[in-house]
């Protein structure tokens, strides 16, 4: 019994160094696992409030979940959830039967939706910073934001289908030029309409701002069918979509 | 070094003993990690879509989330979540400023939201059974489901705060006396209204009927301040609330 212990620790000795540093982010070996298994669970709770719109607004994500916010973005945690979101959105895309109006519409947000500005949050520790809207704008205006892959297939297949594709961003009408050369650099094309915040939309809510342009859509006859987003702000208010697709963001939090 | 990594590991071998088994729901120490680390993650990415309604409807949890679901449940993954809920909703309870005309109400769910059907699922495979109405209703029938604990905290601040509580559940007028006698003897005291499908609520999605009562409820003047349920079509559709809270359920989804 003591050595098959011994030889089964041994695997798993020799099977640790095969993982990627993302799997472990502190050597489990070393540490009291119930302790660590305490503390991870804690950034599981705080994740699943925070994705679930439970806990609303929140300006930084908690210190202790630093090191688990980064392994999540960085590992593979993210990318299979948002290659699931998109392959949930597109079967449902397929299911829906489409006016001969041209009238039905997907929504898409751009940032952490078709965009993803995960390099510039490498650069300031994945959300455990306060947001700092003239460091971010730097970003923006590079307008070097690569695509999240599951979206670009899932935007060219709702357009390859017939919807209408509204883009409906938070950012500003004075990023529209490097928002539309960025979009096209990263392979998104034939939208119908990019919506930015105007002047006027300063100072409101996103959760205002985008029922107020979706109001707009229904007002022209448009039936919002499908609509993705990073935030619930992109998500909920008025003139709801029949079907969300919540992608996963556990950075920062858009009211 | 060797000597170091030995003595290392069998302090884990000493550790992973005192574990209570849902801690490592397989013997982490003779599978390959990383593929079993890999299941994992298909199981949380499954939970997050889950959760955030990305997947609508579903009926079953998958067979390779058996284990991960039950271990979620029995152990103190489901209850630091449902905690945390209650915490935040209580949070932002304390926040309202109410008003004096007796008309802001707070909605709770009954089912997985005030009591919990855990020993029911917990003989039904935790979801993996297709849901059986019939054996359901026996176990209804019992009134013997208890209390979420935290979520009865949260339902006594809330009354002391001076909130109207409404209890609205998919539950069928027929169950009124036994979820009336349940409710109380978990300690579910004073609610305001308890609604239940009446004959003409029978084929409605629980989306649509809960909207339905909660359009009257705004139309009796009441606003609809807080909103508690496990399922999202306990939270979305019309006459929504101003903060929704939803509490974790992976067992099963309602439309």
């Amino acid at each position: 019994m003591r050595i098959f212990v011994f030889l089964a620790l041994l695997t798993v000795a020799i099977g640790t160094e095969n993982l990627n540093s993302h799997v472990f982010p502190r050597p489990l070996i070393i540490e009291y696992p119930e302790k660590q298994l305490r503390d991870e669970l804690k950034c599981t709770t705080w994740r699943f409030v925070v994705e679930t719109n439970n806990l609303s607004p929140w300006k930084t994500i908690p210190e202790e979940c630093a090191d688990y916010v980064k392994e999540y973005m960085v590992g593979p945690g993210y990318e299979m959830e948002i290659d699931r979101v998109s392959d949930e959105a597109g079967e449902y895309a397929k299911s829906v039967d489409l006016g001969d109006d041209g009238r039905d519409v997907w929504i898409f947000d751009v940032d952490e939706t078709l965009l993803s500005n995960l390099p510039y949050y490498s650069d300031h520790r994945y959300g455990l910073e306060v947001f700092d809207d003239v460091e971010f704008d730097k970003w923006v205006e590079k307008g070097t934001a690569p695509a999240l892959g599951s979206s670009l297939k899932l935007y060219q297949e709702v357009l390859k289908l017939g919807f209408k594709v509204f883009l409906l961003t938070g950012r500003s009408e004075r990023h529209r030029s490097v928002t539309v050369e960025n979009l096209m650099n990263a392979g998104f094309h034939d939208w119908h309409k990019l919506i930015l915040r105007g002047s006027d939309d300063h100072g409101k809510t996103a959760t205002t701002y985008k029922s107020e342009r979706r109001n707009e859509m229904v007002e022209e006859g448009f039936r919002i069918v499908g609509n993705s987003g990073d935030q619930w702000s992109d998500l909920l208010g008025s003139s709801m979509t029949y079907r969300s697709f919540k992608l996963p963001n556990p950075m920062y939090y858009i009211l």
